[in-house]
């Protein structure tokens, strides 16, 4: 009979039980304070992953060989602190197979449950904001806290490309991040960032958390929370080339796509880039 | 100097002591299940009421002459429970003031605050929906369960327009409302239900809730969760024209604007025709 | 060598010379209150023409037939009333080259040009607005005083589906006009009213003129001032077979195209409605 | 673990071996002439058929309870002939294995694969355009060829809603078909068409296609070749409650959403509509 | 009570009175020749003020702590030279209570008014064109005029990033302004250019004008007038940082919000940093 | 009379007989794999075209003194093939009226016959793809076989800007083009490989074919089949300014119309670009 296919993303084939990385989404916006929809994220990024050959030039991998599975979206609650459990079970579910999870948002309310699953040594975020917040709108488990949330859990963070936050979540950085602002990043330039990212991390668990917000919204425009003076693509291509291959968790989220595609776009090439990129250097 | 505004509900121009109508909004969707925005319906409805003549042909009055005030919109929390504590405080303080609240929505959910505020003897709601559930994706003060909540506060409820629901929704509907079905409408014709309900009503003060899902989602398409097979603008023009002289509160609520504005515009014209009927039966 | 072809209206290949119909296109918002775009309204239509079959099964014509030629877009002027001398000019043009004029807009503005030029007995107008002002933002060729302005070159006004005007207005559209409102069209149908008008015509030369709002913007809501309550698409359908004989200048404007095309795939139906009908009275 | 799912039409979660219904989408739109975008339509199908209640209040069924399977969307071919060719063997399959074809487009065309396979003993089909060329475009396969090739495997031909053809179609379909226009089904009444249509098909086997722009497109514009002056959606909710008893295959297409949502809102509620009323028929 | 206000820039919450800064928006839009729309420029600047968070991590400055005003959107005239004398007053109000206008456009044609009536030593504007017809479509206050009209009320006229214009405007830009094309941007560098034009200011009041188009349409596409090769917002936050201090009126022009919100977003960006750099001057 | 035209490429009022240039449209999207849209292109090239001066100040010509012609878009088949031969045809008539062609896309297919009739020495092209598939969806005419045709007519092919492909296109291309990728370009800069290819060309005859996704989607979105990480339109500014003036034929394609005009406004400029840097070499 001839192929027929759910939705998925492209060349993520595998049976479970054969995969190495397994990819979920989490259709979620229920705390996002501009514009919802990012929502509609992971949908919209395994659509744009069809528009892609297999084949990564730069890696000479075909993705068709690489074992990834896609197990389709979370059935989500409402409420944002069942939602970060429901996401620390699944991704917990995936590590302990031995797999590495591979999250498409929504918002970055996800990335708490994936840490407490994932447990790494050092938490990486490209994001816009600090998400340093302890509460945001009523709930400590707002997209505004993210990265408050991971502290409790995680000592050594790393923020990359960040350039809003209030006073304090600036303080608390400064005391207990590694922060390298968007324009510390424009300045000194992704691959010195990125050399000292590295030598810190020295081997070390990586989970890489990639906000498509980090990236400059005159640029990838489709975003809930949309900020200028960013990051470039290819400075998160680089993040994602250098990091990859130390990671045990990775996520690409808060891609709202009321644009043209070309938000998605960055996220699913991201996708691929991370899983080349893990997937070279384990071998 | 020149006129200068900030955006408003056409008309609106009375200081809150002088009104006797207060317009707000309350820009929120956190429970939204199916596609959010209704969060810019207020923002659409007012911007459309600046589309209108301010005179209303079938009554003869000139909104100019009507005391309305606009008090702008609620800033909002993110938890459904306290959104609806919000909207009862405001509420109150409107009908405390003897003024007639008039909600513009956003999600069903802040009606539940109104009723709360008002007590009104009936209520009487369009609907495409029963919003008959105990509980949604966690929590009691979601969109769909509005209803339900009212029943706590009121006794005497009239749904009409509905056409979805589930089982366990249709029996407590059958046993604890007074159910007018879309289909019923279409068949008896809405005059007959509402000599009906104008009847059963009695002069008992009412709180009268619009849910814009109530009207055909190919009529008006700008909805959170929109239904075919419902209720047409001219129908629920019966409904207000009908029902407005009883009203203690009103709303007009679950615009969510991502159509070419006809939905608004629908909303627009019905909080005009509310407080046109309402003005002429109070002189 | 292979068909090569600029847009232009479906059909509407015939030479200037042996054309009997004369489109063009009026790209003018210059006065739009609302919301601006009917600039693009010409082109949406001509766009939209080529989804047709050029076969009218009603009439048993083929366009293909029917001697009509597209003149393309005026290159308008943007002081109202340069914009209503230009139009003047090419109507009048054609008038005295024996040919019909068939104008698509664009703001209603245009007809205020199209109506000095030719010079009917009776001026016909579908249309949701009474356009009576005699004055509106500072000139007196505004969008909103198209039929005032028409009343002082045609004493025989017939209006039909307003339903929005101040209390001035519909004091001159008692006193000068003959007005069937949209709810007169909906209690006594159009069939009688158009009884009602064709009497009165009694064989005269008419300007038909039909303001696409005149329709409900729950079924066409392209438009830069739309207003629910009003005409269906085939209540114009029978006013233009039963005008168009009688008619000896046309037009439909109004389409600001920010739909899903339905609002110009109307306009461009009720454009071939009138050739076709036209044509045939005319044979 | 928590639910994990691929987008699909909601509660169709049955196994193929189980299930009675088998749906699946044809996201084709090769030989479009006007718009294309009907590609899109299944996926749009499924998404909004989430936004609906499980349960259906005319039939007292719940959706839950009936044994629907999705099979995904086919990989289609890019020419017209060898999509026929795919569909016809996915149809084979469904129908050798006893179970009703349920197929979601993309264009008309892959409604003469289902035919062939499914070999009914009355086609019908509601459709604004006869459908009646033998080539288009410079395939026999087009869009426009469907109820032509049709009439090559079935002789007995039903069509309802059209108003689009050119003269030589309309000859073939008073010659070949049983035609009801869209001018008919609104001056008789759909309730009238249908009783003359069940006595003519007398219980024997038919095969029910719903083009979606037999609807008109100021309802449901969301078409690649919208036509104004159709059905209603109440009218095709007739047609399927009246047919589905006796349908052993079932198409809804030609839905390209590039609307608010409400045209893929229908076809959702007519796929459920036709499983609902087909499965309490056979019971 | 709870908060309830109007659509407002955030964070401009001080009185009249207490206010340094005057914000104001223009929805005009009467002669622009390309797309209409950014009558809504003002609106979607004001919405996406809300997306930033009130501190500016650069200055450390926090926008709750300064004293702005946001007067609302002016009733605008449809005639342009209305227009023009309705901004003079306005903005002449303003400088005359010691204040610094803030204007939200809106087409170019406001800053002709806020000029006149501010009277600066040195107008300083980016823009993808030079302005310098001396009229268009009719006009002398075209958005096309503007900096020619400009330089009838101010001698020193600074042009930074235009790219369009024909010969004979490139002829007066040459003899009577500073001129730095976009082109020359790119080449030398903003700083460069800045380090120039700040020598040639030498401390004297200057008025800031930013036309939105004079950043590359690739970046920021919701534009009236859209041009590539442009220049970066980085250079024109380079250039609000550089000039902000001597300024003594300021406007951002030109954003017509039909693209993914990023063309407001900057704006929104610019008049916080132009607020927060004159603020951090003055102190 | 008034000025009167159809939608064309501004400027280009030559007759066919004069002119140096002829434009057409190949409005075909029908081996669009991913995004259907780019039939589209051609209009929106137009439109966007009348938003520029007619001026040029790199060269200081002005078009309208320029000898251009638009002969409109062709009436192109379904079938790519035969798509292809018209698209020859078209071109051979104009070159053999020793003119140049200037071909508006529409899909990359169309450069396959515009290459059959040119003849040219070298192929020289910017894609974001190899398009060096030997056949794709069942046909050897896709858009992604471009290259892998023009082969058969060009032995000498210049790809720049490529970054997709499969392994076996990787392979081609090293072995029979001379391919500068995308990253090649941003390494060595546009300056460098273009000093290159101009060298290697050695003054004869190529033909210039621009595929608007050789441009990173980020910049310009509105594409079929967009890739980020690509040439920005500076880079693609600098092929045309160096390789016009040795151009015989040239084409800008798949401009899919979806995003805010940015697409097509670059096309359109590139297309001025062409004609004024090959008008000024050859004069
Ligand atoms: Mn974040
Ligand atoms: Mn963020
Ligand atoms: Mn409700
Ligand atoms: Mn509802
Ligand atoms: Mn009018
Ligand atoms: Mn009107
Ligand atoms: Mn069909
Ligand atoms: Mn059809
Ligand atoms: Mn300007
Ligand atoms: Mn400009
Ligand atoms: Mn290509
Ligand atoms: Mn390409």
């Amino acid at each position: 009979m001839h192929e027929l296919a759910h939705l998925h993303f492209a060349d993520a084939d595998a049976s479970y039980e054969d995969a190495r990385y397994a990819v979920f989404g989490v259709p979620y916006d229920g705390t996002t304070s501009f514009r919802p929809g990012t929502r509609f994220g992971p949908r919209a990024i395994r659509e744009v992953s069809f528009n892609f050959e297999s084949y990564d030039p730069a890696t000479k991998i075909d993705f068709s060989e690489v074992p990834i599975t896609d197990l389709g979206d979370l059935a989500v609650s409402r409420l944002p602190e069942d939602l970060v459990g429901q996401v620390a079970d699944v991704a917990g579910d995936i590590v302990r197979d031995n797999k590495v999870p591979v999250i498409l948002g929504g918002e970055h309310t996800a990335t708490v449950g994936a840490v407490r699953a994932v447990r790494p040594d050092v938490y990486i975020v490209c994001d816009a904001h600090l998400d340093l917040r302890d509460e945001l709108d009523g709930t400590p488990y707002s997209h505004g806290c993210v990265t408050r949330r991971v502290l409790e859990a995680v000592e050594d963070v790393v923020v990359i490309g960040a350039r809003s936050g209030d006073r304090e979540q600036f303080e608390i950085a400064a005391e207990r991040t590694h922060l390298y602002t968007a324009d510390t990043v424009r300045e000194r330039g992704i691959g010195a960032v990125l050399r000292e990212v590295r030598e810190h991390v020295a081997g070390r668990r990586i989970y890489l958390s990639i906000d498509a917000d980090a990236i400059d919204c005159c640029l990838t425009p489709g975003l809930g929370t949309p900020e200028p003076f960013g990051m470039t693509p290819l400075d998160i291509r680089e993040v994602v080339r250098a990091l990859a291959p130390y990671a045990v968790g990775f996520d690409y989220v808060e891609v709202a796509p009321f644009d043209s595609g070309q938000t998605a776009a960055v996220a699913a090439q991201m996708v691929r880039e991370f899983i080349a990129r893990h997937w070279v250097a384990g071998r």
